[in-house]
């Protein structure tokens, strides 16, 4: 039998306690062993959380009980959870985490403490989709190209509905706020930055790459209104928020994380709702894709046992981040943003007067940026402004970001120029 | 460092050794060993294979090498390397296999052979897809509700060229050929049993099941036509070859390979051309799917080279075929065909005449057969035929299987009847 200790029981820890029980012959029969959760930790002991196992608020009821072979993290925060996951390896323990936020900053950090210990986190991207295992087992064969993800299923929920229906992100997002797809305080989400610590736990698994949160370009999908939908209609493009991590030359790697502007025949692009998708090009399988949802408590609670399973069969089943020795001849880093090399699209809303489309043509020109389509629209309030909906050619980063200065600066131009990203 | 035989050097082994030499920088930084073929084994030396590998014509420069950690089986058939594979298990040696057919008939038989020995075959379903893995170790915590998949990329080229222009399945068929996406004896692909083995070996992951090829309902694509297509685009689907597994009520399990009417906005119809698509449905997971290419010499090699890195990483990273014993209460049986509950389309040429609707719909009667929707077209050639197509209600296989015959004996149907199964 194997003991398990659980450190936060939320939706998803309730969801684990619940499956052990529920799917315990299945779990058995594919493990060989009986999987126990004998404790749970939590703050608030007087909630009632609908789990069958006895409840403490003391951590050290798991971390300093010997009988608990595998503990699984699932309390949120960062330096609370380090301390306890470094406790628990030090006293001889196994431990599964679903922390994003933990391992976007000390990933490192855990794999060296861990050591021949295993520490699974399979949950902490994607929920339930097996990308973790999939990129750092199933492809390893492979020099990783790129990872695109759509990983933040309440910027997906808000996009798919601004595609489909003609409503403002302001309105989806209430809706989405309702329906419980998205926070009271919305902005870790559709700012970007949980979808960011995923991206950096995939790119570590693909390129062992060390970088934080701090240190790449994250853009959220505020700005995002129904002008740029209809350009991205009419031009057969689907908006979504994308996670990127592509190779370049030089041991250089981009890590972004931004809206963009995606083909509608591209299989990401068919990602739709709440539900997330992984597009992953290796140098010798080509595209493969993992869908399904990123989210929810039993989606979550699937890969946190996953992994629990996983440890039951064979322990550490490979090195936590997939590297057992570094690159020869030094390994990948990141590449600055000012020479990420793209297209991009713009809009502006511009004084609809004789001469307009020729001073920003002219600015877009001093910077080395062409247009290689266009499209103008009068604004339904005011007859005199123009929205001038633009894609350029492939250019770099710092030149679209000094255009769009200049462009603000021009009397003609009635507000700040939105840029979005366009992958091909 | 790690010393490997392959046994049998076409295409995929051809791509082992190239991929195991150019990409040996990031193979042994994640498997933590360098890995070395060593020997290649082949029928014919005489042939050029461009690989940088000595070859030789006699099996045991593998199976009786003492320096070989890890024999690859890529010799094709089924009596021949059953016996090199327990030779090799038998000798102490790891193995990796892309054989389906052989997986098909012998599986458990190979399990019980190989014990605590690692033996993959990542490769042998849906190629560079890390599909194994991922139901295997990805879904443990998760009862399978159903596997859905399009598995064999020649039937998909097809269907999707069907879809797209209006072309027929022999035309098409001979495209196929001519691009090397069909063989030049196609039965095994466009028949559906390349398909029926990769069916049979995720079902034993998903429910431990135990059957044959032959115990299994198996059709092809051979029957389509585009009148088939017209139908189904008028009605919101999408024509897929799908393998299913399926779990039902009494603890039995429907596995067939067919073609099917899939509703254009399911993530398995966006699986296009020769790619191959796995929508696996959890109890607690819900959907998640799986995408990639499902042949090629490098996609394929990809697999390979995951299953030796795994070896090399931890030995036999989980039970071969997921289990570790049987489930209590003993496990799940296969379905008899008859038995199957689907809704259906058919098409029947009957004659153009008064009343040909009346006795049609009165023989489906008979059968407990309810029509959901209905389109009728006059023949192009001949306009005293009709041609009726009919979709169903849910029904029984057995009872559409004998309204077929019955409608076949009507003096006014004028060919035999064709049937598709449709997959809501």
């Amino acid at each position: 039998m194997i003991k398990v200790g659980i450190i936060g029981v939320g939706t998803v820890g309730a969801s684990v306690v619940k499956i052990l029980k529920d799917n315990s012959d299945i779990i058995e029969a594919r493990s060989g062993k009986k999987i126990v959760p004998v404790v749970g930790i939590v703050r608030n002991i007087s909630r009632n959380r609908g789990v069958s196992i006895p409840l403490s608020t003391n951590v050290d009821d798991v971390l300093k009980n010997d009988d608990i072979d595998v503990v699984i993290e699932l309390m949120g925060g960062v330096n609370e959870p380090l301390k306890v996951i470094k406790n628990a390896l030090e006293n001889g323990k196994s431990v599964v985490t679903a922390n994003k936020a933990l391992l976007a900053y000390h990933r490192y950090a855990l794999q060296d403490i861990a050591g021949e210990r295993a520490l699974g986190f399979e949950a902490s991207v994607a929920g339930g989709i097996p990308i973790i295992k999939a990129l750092r087992e199933g492809l390893s064969a492979n020099h990783i190209e790129s990872i695109k993800g759509i990983m933040n299923g309440t910027c997906n929920f808000i996009l798919t509905k601004m595609m489909n229906e003609k409503v403002e992100f302001k309105d989806v997002l209430e809706e989405a706020q309702k329906l419980g797809y998205a926070e009271a305080d919305p902005v870790f989400d559709v700012g970007g930055f949980d979808a960011a610590h995923k991206l950096l736990i995939l790119a570590s698994i693909a390129y062992g790459i060390h970088a934080n949160p701090e240190d790449i370009l994250i853009e959220g999908i505020e700005q995002i209104n129904s002008e740029d939908i209809f350009f991205a209609k009419e031009f057969g493009y689907s908006i979504k928020h994308l996670t990127i991590a592509k190779k370049c030359d030089n041991k250089k790697i981009e890590l972004r994380v931004h809206p963009a502007l995606v083909p509608t025949s591209q299989m990401i692009a068919k990602v739709d709702g709440v539900m997330n998708g992984i597009s992953v090009i290796g140098d010798r399988v080509g595209e493969t894709m993992y869908y399904g949802p990123g989210a929810g408590g039993d989606a979550t609670a699937s890969a946190v046992i996953a992994d629990l399973v996983d440890i039951v069969r064979v322990g550490q089943s490979s090195p936590m981040l997939g590297f057992k020795r570094d690159l020869e001849g030094g390994g990948f880093t990141l590449l600055n943003s000012d020479e990420i090399e793209t297209k991009y699209y713009m809009r502006i809303k511009a004084a609809d007067e004789i001469g307009v489309l020729t001073k920003i043509t002219s600015v877009l020109g001093d910077f080395g940026i062409s247009v290689d389509s266009f499209l103008q629209k009068q604004d339904k309030q005011d007859k005199k402004i123009a929205t001038l909906l633009f894609s350029t050619h492939t250019c770099k980063e710092l030149n679209i970001q000094k255009a769009m200065k200049e462009l603000e600066k021009l009397p003609t131009c009635k507000e700040k120029p939105v840029m979005i990203r366009i992958e091909d």
